[in-house]
């Protein structure tokens, strides 16, 4: 059995294929064309940590993928990342292992990044001048990027809850063809961004009712699992329109949650993804419309991705 | 990251700590010493398969296991074997991994043959002639083999849907200590032994109310997911005793889950292993009891057997 490691994956990787292979994985959740294993998790007390395993296949594919990740809170102390992830790849037709993808959870990294690309070019308003990070982890950065390369943007301002991490993220991205600022106030960076990417774990709303105005666009892909929230529940009332990328998932533990059970049975605002990008749902923004994507994170990307991932190594051999 | 071979790791594995580990892990369970995700399917339609994800950990070992596991029903055509898995031990301290077990599904294969040798050393009559073994799979040379052994039996009677697959386990068993027979009548095997391990992946019940008579003994080990049955109710319903690996796993959908909802609640006479095992319980068989045992497989087996092969592959390097 071949196990690859994450450099080697990285590699093998075109990241122009990557973003098509993200946009079909929301196409084909949205047609039904996925199927997805129970979503297992293990949590530890001693020390803590938290650990999921998912499981899809994507009709077409030739083969399944089995996404083994976790965080452990306290490996920094040992000199470990707190966050590690493993993928295993197996053979559609007969069951049999292809291979460990032994990423690291860089894969993860990736498709959540590129899904927040894809979700950020459907609902950023034209001409774009500034991106707003909320946060400073691995997908603020990776967002930062991803975000600013694909819609042009020339200025990134980053906040986060802890401004010495925000002003680390800043330095780091100190060599990136926009320019960073570190805002202090997250009142002022929502004031200042046309188009704000949200990605911490919090557990309490940080985009809340006194930021609501008009043309106000939020791309949030922090909640991903029960108790996570970043965005208000006022704030996801006033939205012209809600993008999931699976309506189900959001609504039972994305932001969506938080509407009201009246909201999400009219669920006529609240559209996939997939169905946008399929031609089946057409979105009219306004300028001043508000807009709001959700987040959650699907067995289908981490299929799709490690397809592509699987196909860059053979083509290396 | 270390893969180890299924050759390297039945190597490793010592059988006579095996057997004490499956029934720690008895104990465990019953202790509710086992943390379990939930099991996650994926199914196949062409080529026809089925797959599943079992995932523990047993609160005092340094490591949790996920298991990936799956049969792929037309393997043999391409020269394939039907069944397959592999193992994934982790850290759990760290969430970090430690190894791929690349065992083929030999652990499986061995933890399973190990449970039911315990669970019959529990109900069989002593002193005991003969052993009667139902189908002619894996399992079944398996248990012929690890009962026997363990029981002192000197014959063994074998009866299978296919008699021609009986005749050629039978043939494989030659050089056993045991004689063996074949049986072409499943009623006359029910009269001839004392003792019945039945091991097929049958959707309709073998042992039937005919074969309804004192002192019958019973271990079910095919049954474990929905739809599968062995043994019928009524000689479910007979059972003096009724012995599980899981009381809630067999009611949900091992033979237990044919018994009517009056005979589940009042389960006085169903036992786990695990209480008989740490002296909670005590069984008193008479020489005309019906006892059966029915058995689904536990994730905390797989745990045990992985942190058993690998302690034994960590003292051979």
């Amino acid at each position: 059995m071949q196990v690859h490691s994450k450099d080697c994956i990285l590699r093998a990787v075109d990241t122009s294929l990557a973003i098509k292979a993200i946009e079909s994985s929301f196409c084909d959740y949205s047609l039904g064309n996925v199927q997805s294993g129970a979503v297992a998790h293990l949590r530890f007390q001693e020390p803590p940590g938290d650990f999921h395993l998912k499981s899809a296949h994507i009709c077409r594919s030739p083969y399944f993928v089995v996404k083994m990740a976790g965080n452990f809170y306290r490996n920094p102390e040992y000199g470990l990342t707190s966050s590690n992830g493993v993928m295993m790849a197996f053979n559609a037709h007969t069951g049999h292992t292809i291979c460990v993808l032994a990423d690291d959870g860089a894969l993860t990294d990736l498709r959540t990044a590129l899904a927040g690309t894809i979700a950020a070019r459907l609902i950023a308003p034209s001409p774009i001048k500034s991106l707003g990070i909320v946060g400073a982890g691995t997908q603020a950065k990776l967002h930062a990027i991803w975000v600013s390369r694909h819609l042009g943007i020339e200025h990134v301002q980053i906040w986060a809850r802890n401004i010495e991490r925000a002003q680390q993220l800043a330095q780091d991205l100190g060599e990136s063809p926009f320019s960073v600022t570190v805002q202090t106030d997250l009142s002022s960076l929502s004031r200042a961004c046309d188009l704000i990417v949200t990605t911490t774990p919090s557990q309490k709303p940080l985009i809340t009712r006194d930021m609501i105005r008009p043309g106000l666009r939020i791309v949030a892909i922090g909640a991903d699992s029960p108790g996570k929230t970043e965005v208000a529940k006022d704030v996801m009332a006033a939205a012209d329109l809600i993008l999931t990328d699976s309506t189900q998932q959001c609504l039972a533990y994305g932001e969506c949650a938080a509407l009201a059970p009246s909201v999400q049975t009219g669920t006529s605002s609240i559209i996939e993804i997939g169905e946008v990008l399929l031609g089946q749902r057409v979105i009219d923004l306004q300028e001043h419309s508000i807009a709001i994507v959700d987040l959650t994170g699907l067995g289908a990307q981490d299929a799709a991705i490690a397809e592509l991932a699987i196909q860059g190594l053979s083509a290396r051999r």
